[in-house]
């Protein structure tokens, strides 16, 4: 057999292997498996057939490689609806999911060398999607740093880190796996560096149903100049609890479309026609679904953060918190003895390379009592390792 | 704005844009496209929900990197039943179509600047895949002259052909657009220069359905020792007619999963479970079905080769010919007349850059009359052509 030229042995096969072997061998009663961002929430929207006019393309024909039309117009008015000024159907692309997004961006932006600032810690794939891109991954700590004082310059801290290969910041807000929101300040201050540097932003708003805040989900894009040089990523799986539908879209600048069009089409060719049927009707959720689904998850991070033992990260949104696990002493061995209580915890390493000491918990990952379960599980544990 | 680092101002939008905008400008009263591959065969399944025990998956939730274990386990029997030899689940890949698995394998088996000889005439987006990868396309062309001349030595021209950086060999057989069916002598060959030349043979077998030979299709990796180089790619659009499902899948050498694996992972993460699930519902498809299919498009191209007055190719199979143009003047110039008639023609180059004199209709676009009609519009403008 001919060898590979490229075999990613940098990247893990899939970085939560090692908690579910654990579970599994251990085989707990009741485990609750906390590391996945899995959420109790049913579907918006489920597969069924449809007529050939309620959506302009019947579920065998192949949809065009920039989304369906009818998907793609409703994208843009929920756009243009959140963002206060016109968003162009040009503008948006339709993807098989925020991973297939980020794909196609990192692609069209990197040469072989070129690399990407990450907000840190961050979506456990963001770095192999650079690397697979062709680019280098450097993160930049700044969540756990905020979410410890609001007054920590991240601003600055990433303008020290940007290079002379520096083509793009990826951040994800509220943020997985730390729960922190990016302030309105703070956006301005790295769209303010975008202008400075010519740097792309690429804002990961896989989260948005999900912010806690008084002011609510701020869109990026809307902040400052910040449109002319922000790539939005948005996704069905966590705002309508669809991750197997695999469906999200990107909103680019004007102009952006043929290049962007191109890199998918080549990925991809296009999303499966029913998955865009699915999104397509998911769009239809009243607001007053998503608010009490947002409610849902504010109620469990209360829960969650009133009965944690162990010191742990603020959730202004998102449905995670980061565990300090700092004073336990390995946090390896931690997340080994939580699987050995049928308790699964995803490491911290696989959201930055400086979070060891670390690990997320998903609080709606099952219903509020089984996760007071897990949690008091957890808080035995820390005494234990604390005796 | 930032600029983007790869335009890919090499590879156009869309290869049969020009002719769907000629088609609509001219807005003849019947038109038929001939010019794109779909066909009007009904779907072998459609979108529905279905019970979690029915598929072991829900469809909102995410289904694994490689597939859901039950369509992998029924693709890996099928394999197994059609080569006559053991295929583990292991060596099954669901794809996000064929598109998808050609550029996993290319992204895993290419450094920048590394070359894939294309068997050429190739399928449309063969040559902008290996380009999107960081790879250089090298058409070979040996269609053309294989369905002129059996005794053509294929197998010699692309030893010749094979360079320093060559990696793979790309073939599609039966061959979209000449509809030439590469025979089993060919694939041995091809085989062997795998094997002495430490090559892979990437086996596009989309329309392995669509074989007209008394032989039938023969799964090119059955052929001497092919197997422990070949991918072999398989798609739900042709064979079930569903290309709007964009489900594929990749049967790999032992040993492929985990590179493969990573790479799918990092453009797509998983295939809609959707959509994998109305794959699984394809496969039911009865055997005398999809003979029935395949008898429909036989009638369908001897029914066009007797009424088309232009010489093209034979086809041994797929659902296309290829209309030899070159006595007529400028390629270009006829696809136009056709389009002016409401005949949609592929013009030749989007095929091959040797292929200007020549255009692929398919017949099995349109219902037979339709098809007939639209081949007596070709048959005037040919003779209007030679006046």
């Amino acid at each position: 057999m001919p060898s590979f030229a490229r075999t990613l042995t940098e990247i893990p096969p899939s970085p939560l292997t090692t908690v579910e072997q654990l579970l599994r061998s251990h085989g707990h009663d009741s485990p609750v498996a906390l590391h996945q961002g899995k959420t109790v929430f049913p579907p918006c929207a489920a597969p069924r057939t449809w007529e050939r006019a309620e959506f302009g393309i019947a579920a065998h024909e192949h949809a065009p490689p920039a989304g369906v039309p009818a998907l793609r117009r409703r994208l843009a008015d929920a756009a243009t609806a959140r963002r206060g000024t016109a968003v162009d159907v040009e503008q948006v692309l339709v993807t098989g999911g925020a991973t297939h997004a980020l794909s196609v961006i990192l692609h069209a932006i990197l040469r072989p060398g070129d690399d990407v600032l990450l907000l840190s810690p961050q979506w456990l794939f963001a770095a192999g999607l650079v690397r697979t891109a062709g680019g280098v991954p450097r993160e930049v700590p700044v969540f756990l740093e905020l979410s410890g004082d609001p007054d920590f310059d991240a601003v600055a801290v990433v303008e020290d880190a940007i290079g002379p290969r520096t083509r793009a910041v990826y951040f994800n807000s509220p943020n997985n796996p730390t729960g922190h929101r990016l302030s309105e300040d703070v956006i301005a201050g790295l769209a303010g560096l975008a202008e400075r540097h010519d740097l792309w932003l690429i804002a990961d708003n896989a989260y948005e149903n999900y912010d806690f805040s008084s002011d609510g989900f701020v869109d990026p894009a809307t902040v400052g100049r910040a449109a002319a040089y922000t790539f939005s990523l948005h996704s069905c799986s966590k705002t309508y609890a669809m991750p197997g539908a695999r469906v999200g879209h990107l909103i680019s600048p004007p102009g952006c479309a043929e290049v962007l069009t191109k890199w998918s089409l080549h990925s991809l060719y296009a999303v499966s026609t029913a998955a865009q049927f699915a999104a397509f009707e998911a769009l239809r959720t009243p607001p007053e679904e998503l608010a009490a689904r947002r409610a849902l998850a504010a109620d469990a991070w209360r829960l969650t953060d009133e009965a944690l033992e162990i010191p742990h990260t603020r959730a202004d949104g998102g449905l995670y918190t980061f565990l300090d696990l700092r004073a336990l002493g390995d946090g390896g061995e931690f997340v080994r003895r939580c699987a050995e209580e049928g308790v699964g915890l995803a490491p911290g390493q696989v959201f930055g390379e400086h979070c060891g000491g670390w690990a997320r918990i998903c609080y709606t990952a099952a219903p509020p009592p089984a996760v007071l379960d897990a949690v008091h599980r957890i808080n035995k544990i820390t005494t234990g390792g604390q005796r």
